[in-house]
């Protein structure tokens, strides 16, 4: 079952100017950033109630979200839904032949499994499950 | 001061099949549907946590969104951040040089005030400010 909604993020050209705008003139609360090497990726959350917007920098052209900086210019990349169990979640998204992008949840942030469904499953939002381990 | 994210909007092309998706298969609580006509828009929405998915459905050519549908097939068009005052936060944004997509606050959905940022101001989001008057 879904429980919240996790994250926002966000893919942007230049992390440092995109975390100046949004302490500054948003004033949302920056709780750091992170360089997520396998990802290719550095990240910048901001904390909004329960939720985080992130922001991905793509750090090289190999790195999973280069290709819609370059399309795009950025803009609003995914939405992570958090789940209670994500291969209960799983199972019934199988049984409704929603396709899945990985064949099993990876390893996210901060302990937790992560899964991303296809995009044209759902009007072209890309869709991420995490579950929290801990 | 922004207090909490107030929805995030999706555009879709048939908004009644993706209700039954968002339902059935993502299991979110559905809180009914509205037809904006000066917007030319069906809507939908889903409360999850304190904040909502919204559906947009643009209803005819001449609708706001029925460019972005027509260009995009659809997907995640907006972040309304919901503030405190939303005259002071144009205060902030103007000196800032952050460019406004209307002159003046204009009226949303259930007595609000609300304005767009220019998507150019952040990475290609659109960033909608509402202010709840009551």
């Amino acid at each position: 079952m879904i429980k919240k909604i996790d994250h926002i993020a966000i893919v942007v050209e230049n992390i440092d100017e995109e975390i100046k705008k949004y302490q500054e003139i948003l004033g949302l609360s920056f709780s750091g950033t992170e360089v997520v090497a396998d990802q290719k990726v550095k990240t910048a959350l901001f904390d909004i109630g329960d939720l985080h917007i992130e922001l991905l920098e793509p750090l090289g052209d190999d790195s999973p979200v280069s290709n819609f900086l370059t399309k795009r210019g950025g803009g609003i990349h995914h939405i992570a839904y958090e789940v209670d169990d994500i291969h209960e979640q799983l199972k019934i998204l199988r049984a409704d032949q929603v396709s899945i992008l990985s064949e099993k949840p990876t390893r996210g942030r901060n302990d937790s499994l992560v899964v991303f469904l296809h995009p044209k499953a759902f009007s072209n939002v890309l869709i991420e499950l995490v579950e929290k381990l801990k």
